[in-house]
């Protein structure tokens, strides 16, 4: 697999950053391409006849566009197993890995998504649903860091896995909320921590991240 | 794994049914123990031990208490690979089973939660929570429809899968709201075909469901 070649459509700092940062520790020959948001080409026909949706990110895995970002983290992972991106299955820890890619896909995601896009679905509640969503996710920093603080330093324990790296995309999102998630310590440690990793340095160049970086 | 015992902790009709029907399906034997949702069972000291969030469901496995429905599920998925309820890893349908499941956490069971418990962050909010929820739970059916028309009449095409089990735990959840997900055709012939299954029978009478049974 390590000749495999996959192709990431993205926009800078969007839900692509953790299946970019797995593409990276994988070590897998990737190209990206870049998506102008700003300029709506995400709902161009030619990217709809690839994602549907008209979201990003979107991975071209052996020729066929897939689409999710948490699914695609770890597929990624599974199909590179010598990265060591999740635990084998049958193993301990598979139980927890699985656990922690559902509650930050349930739990923290999907608020963040109100976050940003309140009006979506109803332009006069949008307030009533921000308010909900920062409510929601602050209590999902809670949660994370008193996990942190008795079960850490990461979030399978001693281990470096994946959901660690959906949680660090998920802290940046935050970085302009009215309490961004480093100011709970056992996050903000893990930040620095994963931070610190050449893929994190090696994503921001790609995608131009200059905040936050 | 055949002789794997698990211990299930449900309250009938939450999110531990796609749990239940996987362990009927896995032909698993398992154990169930009710939590008294309404009387507050889930808060009580003993229950908060083995689930900090206070949820159900709970799923004992090998002596440890996990919790996140969809991750349990394929756990047991995993763990049970006879039973094929997910293709394999490193197979073609792999990344479309990875990609259902996160679609179903993300954009539909989340909303499920605000649908039922608006008020559960901001209590002067929850009606535009309420009605933000509803919008986005029947876009979703709307693109799940579409979906079956084109590729169904399982979600992965022609093979039954787990995220078909999910799906029709979402669609029961739905049952109660001005538009049903049995109002869209595809959804409905999908629930059809997998209310026959004989897990689907048994599911309803251990937990003694008589609503949409």
């Amino acid at each position: 697999m390590e000749r495999a070649m996959y192709t990431l459509y993205y926009a800078p700092g969007s839900a692509n950053l953790v299946v970019h940062l797995a593409l990276i520790e994988t070590g897998a020959r990737y190209e990206l391409k870049k998506i102008d948001i700003e300029n709506g080409e995400q709902r161009t026909p030619a990217y709809l006849a690839i994602n549907p949706l008209g979201v990003v990110p979107t991975l071209i895995v052996d020729g066929v566009a897939h689409t999710e970002a948490a699914s695609l983290a770890m597929l990624l992972a599974e199909r590179h197993p010598d990265a060591r991106l999740a635990p084998a299955v049958g193993s301990a820890q598979r139980a927890d890995y699985l656990q922690w890619m559902f509650y930050l896909a349930n739990n923290l995601q999907s608020l963040f998504r109100q976050w940003f896009y309140p009006g979506d679905h109803l332009a006069e509640g949008a307030e009533a649903v921000k308010e909900h969503s920062r409510i929601g996710i602050e209590k999902g920093w809670t949660f994370l860091d008193r996990h942190l603080a008795e079960h850490g330093p990461y979030l399978l324990g001693d281990t470096f896995t994946l959901p660690d790296l959906y949680a660090l995309m998920l802290m940046r999102w935050a970085r302009h909320m009215p309490r961004p998630a480093t100011e709970w310590p056992h996050i903000a440690a893990l930040a620095t921590r994963l931070k610190a990793r050449p893929a994190w340095q090696r994503m921001c160049e790609e995608e131009a991240l200059v905040e936050w970086a």
